[in-house]
């Protein structure tokens, strides 16, 4: 099997363990039900879990382990977007090409359906799991509120929104995006590493550093294709960021200064991962996908 | 020491240890951790956590452990409230006397906050805990994941929020009550419960029972006092439920039949302690003061 049909069927597979584990619309209240599985099921890159996954691979984790960590981490990240595209927030009328949540439904069950996937990421986590001793169990607790609250997601979309209009140099918008929508593709391979009991703190530290550069290049070629790309492949608006005069990579560093971090950040993930041999091929696969994704 | 001694001492401390365990306004983002402390510190009556300390004193549980629990639940009902209070909710300026968390900072800081009290709480459930297995953890975290989420309080947010305007009889009413308050308060008991390995499941009941009784006996007298107290006092708008034409129980029972359906719960939850001897005066404390509490 290649490794992007390997990649794809890890795709179909987190859509079908999601789709599993929330609770459906027939589960009063159906409303506020349906408004979750609307928001985690809209589709999307999965980059999250694939990571996961891809991680899990490398280092031989039972998949129904992984399948836990990529449900829970990717119901953070659909909260997330679903509260960041409130009127109070971003204000996105579209996502991934539909409607988003509070245009659907509501803006109260906006809100209250993101407070409900980040509380079913913890419940769903915490659940009996086969496999793993309790105790590793809760380090996976541990790492993902870590990496979803004031000091990583939560502070980087605050981060976000104090910089609009105002200038950001390059140094503190790598900090915002470290935040934003770095701690969480750390906690990605870290959550799956903390299942191998057997993994060297060196090894786990290369990965880390693996996440570190693949989740700054994917904010790097964001930042570029809403510059190149158009609004219908995007799926989102083209040209959003500058519209709300938010600094970019191509705004600090022009286009081709944008153009080549991408491609140090793109050496440097694969570098991180010289420890490792094939059974890192998948995590290699997903840092080339990142920087020449055009959506 | 008198009972509303101790009950003021436990009150004093969750002030305290909540404090300490916050991230104060000096770690960036400042004004994300300001508006946490804001929200989480601003004082209200701390039932949940005095329930906390109450059965963890029935159960001889060692205090260091019921602080964890206590911070973690009032995190959860602290952001449940700066959510309920935003304009796309209940829309109130007031609460606890004091401005709302969006009046004082800005929505979308508000909305950050809340999401990142939620985080805090699980990851602060989390962390090691000396003298309590990780599997009695982990059942920590469950309980209050279930509690917080699409079949505990937010479903009884989403039920309150489609009941306005509409008539709620009765029964319909305590199912909104019992998920919206119910549940948090229900896990004020349950998690203390669940750190004492030699409780007995009809005890576990006994205490449920009790929480049942006064979690409901709570909203019965908070929709007498919406009626009979005034703004200055309650420290919110008196008759705002009336204004917002919302069910309550004087307005199904008629006033002399909340004030009965209050005499009952208060009976109920007494009774549900018949099992348990003097350790449990506290917990009777509570029960009276709820009853009895005229804001």
């Amino acid at each position: 099997m290649t490794k992007q049909q390997r990649l794809a069927d890890y795709c179909a597979r987190i859509e079908q363990v999601l789709a599993e584990a929330l609770p459906t619309h027939d589960i009063s209240p159906s409303r506020l039900h349906e408004a979750m599985r609307y928001s985690a099921l809209a589709g999307g890159k999965r980059v999250r879990p694939s990571l996961v996954y891809a991680t899990g691979e490398a280092l031989s984790i039972p998949v129904k382990i992984l399948d836990r960590i990529a449900v829970a981490i990717e119901c953070i990240h659909a909260y997330s977007l679903v509260h960041d595209d409130l009127p109070a927030m971003d204000d996105d009328d579209l996502r991934r090409g539909i409607p988003t949540a509070h245009k659907v439904f509501d803006e109260a069950t906006a809100i209250l359906s993101g407070d409900a996937l980040q509380a079913f990421a913890f419940e769903h986590l915490s659940e009996p799991m086969e496999g793993l001793p309790p105790q590793q169990q809760l380090r996976l607790i541990r790492v993902l509120s870590d990496a979803s609250g004031s000091h990583g997601m939560v502070a980087g979309q605050a981060i976000d929104l104090a910089s609009v209009g105002r200038g950001l140099d390059e140094q503190q918008l790598e900090v915002m995006h470290a935040h934003k929508t770095g701690a969480l593709i750390r906690a990605c391979v870290l959550m799956p590493s903390y299942c191998d009991e057997q993994l060297s703190d060196l090894q786990r530290s290369q990965l880390d550093r693996y996440a570190k550069a693949i989740g700054l290049a994917f904010q790097v070629q964001d930042d570029i294709l809403d510059v190149e790309s158009d609004t219908e492949t995007l799926g989102k608006q083209q040209g959003a960021d500058i519209a709300a005069n938010k600094p970019t990579y191509p705004s600090i560093l022009g286009m081709s200064g944008a153009k080549r971090k991408l491609d140090v950040l793109h050496q440097e993930s694969l570098a991180a991962l010289d420890e490792f041999g094939p059974e890192a091929d998948l995590l290699r696969h997903i840092a080339q996908f990142i920087v020449q994704r055009i959506k």
